[in-house]
């Protein structure tokens, strides 16, 4: 097998496929010191974390990670909602950043040996026959792989979805009239994620580690970071959050600052030939519910299962791996939609829509059901 | 008081307001026999039941109405979903016709000597001020009537809300692209209200009496009933649902045909002065959901409270009359838009809102939470 991208998807699926004993080499267009300064997502749910600790990567995460019981919702200037995820479901969230997981699974795959290019300039070729080839180039030369499948778990960016011929694909989208301006700050976060939608528009409270706070706010796609000093970003931040919740953020300096569009992306099927795809290749979330990398390590959790059965010689589940992850890929896409809708301001929403929208956070607060239903999507149904 | 319009709103008002020893004059612009020819709504919820029962008219709804356990929704062409309101409320609703409500309305308010003048022409003057007066013009000529407080219960294209200036009320509205064509035949109806999302449009299965079905098929807005002959009618229904469903509809002659198109509106505040609205003077819903009559019977259930202590001389509930009402109409708004947009096809749907659609039908279909939100927002929140 050969795995194009050793981000979080790759990587977890290299390891699961060399603990069952298949073979696979794993290669990154990017150096390894990149893929883990990349600053993404940060909250799992409890299956992602059981998959970590099944692959034996998850002894940090315990240690260092942060137990979620819920979130909170604000909106309205002051009414504020605590969803206890856990009490609900019986289930919590994991605060833990995508960065050290990265940390975690490259040094498990040091550890274990298993072979990771970086800096790897890849080709596809007959990726649609039996007999699918990788080539690469990279500092030190040229090399051509043949392999019997390809897993291409190198994000929306990448070459493996660009191979896939657009009459052999069907690609749902959507994109959202804003983006979110992130800092990440030395600052301790407030003890639970807190999601506000304000008049000025929507903001999130989000951590990393004790010391270290992400947040965001919503802002208009043609913003840049210039735009944003810090002193700006802190005073928008706390006027769109309750007071009870401003009152308690730490602000300081950034140390890093990013913005970003929100979009909705599927590409249906997840296969073509003997190339499978998984994670930010395949499909696209707004972060807005915290799916992308629960996202990848489900697909990965599904492939790797199909992959070993394959070399087995039973394809059944390779042929269903489309289908099967595409599943849960809709549910966490409608939720991440749902909840992208619920918690913004739109520039272009009708006093009707604004008015239902506060209903909807009304309704959310006063029905038990309404939050049970919310809450078992937040942490994740089941695989 | 007087009281604008003699449909269920105004005439249950009537009633609610001679009961407690308060006046009043009813005003309506139609004859009666127009008034009883009306095909309207046709599904109660529990609460509705409890405030006509309260009046003393729901002898003969207890004798025939056919109570609803539930509701099926049909979608992605075979699929079929029964939602158990019953067992997850613990209420079920009950299918009797607007048309029979009205007749048991009119035979108490003749037995009981309420005052009713048909086919008058009414006139507001001086609502908004301490002396409000109503001019009114029958065949038998011009009154003219002082009162403490008129209630406008003529519905949307009533004078009531017209007589309020534009400055003194807020207006929400959408428009959905599509109406609903609708038809009586005399044949019996399916044993359970039957809601279909179908790619060829919405489809309803509804009833009103044991050997009377209401059906609608979604049409283009800009349809005409003689477009609609019956075949074409009971053709497209029976490829829109189910086909389970679709072999147990006894088809028959159309007794009656008519399309309407779905909007919902809100009036906001709900007074002005001494005129309070109530009903679909207010709020106009789309009726997937059938909040429409529920809401005009919820609010004069607090306009009457709010008039008889005003009539002891306590003004508090009168002026919280507005706030009251439409906290509840707002909920209901909200959720017969939600019902709407998750059951009909949209002319400008993108591929994917359609999926989205679709996964929020299958996400219902697997979430007990998500049902139970639905099923307690359609049997109707507590008064």
């Amino acid at each position: 097998m050969v795995i194009i991208g050793a981000g979080p998807a790759g990587t977890t699926l290299g390891l699961m496929l060399q603990k069952q004993g298949v073979d696979c080499l794993i290669l990154e267009r990017q150096s390894r010191d990149y893929v883990l300064s990349r600053i993404r997502a940060g909250v799992l749910e409890w299956g992602s974390v059981e998959i970590l600790e099944r692959l034996g990567v998850a002894v940090r995460l315990h240690a260092e990670g942060h137990i979620h019981k819920g979130v909170s919702i604000g909106w309205a200037g002051s009414q504020v909602l605590d969803v206890d995820m856990l009490a609900l479901t019986g289930k919590p969230m994991v605060a833990y950043g995508q960065t050290e997981i990265q940390k975690d699974l490259y040094d498990a795959a040091d550890e274990r040996g298993l072979p990771i290019v970086f800096e790897a300039d890849v080709t596809l070729h007959g990726v649609d026959s039996d007999r699918p080839s990788v080539a690469y180039e990279t500092h030190s030369g040229s090399e051509l792989v043949h392999c019997r499948l390809v897993a291409g778990c190198d994000g929306y960016h990448g070459v493996s979805r660009i191979t896939v011929p657009q009459e052999a694909k069907t690609e749902y989208e959507k994109s959202y009239p804003f983006g979110w301006m992130g800092i990440l700050s030395e600052t301790p976060p407030l003890p639970q994620l807190l999601y506000a939608n304000n008049e000025r528009g929507f903001a999130l409270c989000s951590e990393r580690n004790p010391m270290l706070s992400r947040y965001y706010v919503q802002c208009p796609l043609d913003d840049t970071v210039d735009e944003w000093p810090d002193e700006r970003f802190w005073e928008e931040l706390l006027a769109r959050v309750p007071a009870s919740a401003a009152e308690r953020i730490v602000t300081g300096p950034s140390i890093e600052k990013s913005i970003a569009p929100l979009r909705s992306y599927v590409v249906e099927p997840m296969q073509w030939g003997n190339l499978y795809l998984a994670g930010d290749a395949a499909h696209i979330v707004p972060p807005t519910g915290a799916k992308g990398l629960n996202l990848a390590l489900s697909d990965v959790h599904y492939l790797a299962e199909a992959m070993v059965a394959s070399a087995g010689g039973d394809r059944s589940l390779l042929d269903g791996y489309s289908d099967r992850a595409l599943q849960r890929v809709w549910s966490s896409v409608r939720f991440s939609w749902f909840m992208t809708m619920l918690l913004h301001r739109f520039p272009d929403q009708t006093p009707f829509e604004q008015k239902t929208q506060e209903k909807d956070l009304e309704y959310l607060a006063s029905s038990v059901a309404a939050q049970t239903s919310m809450a078992e999507q937040y942490v994740g149904l089941p695989l």
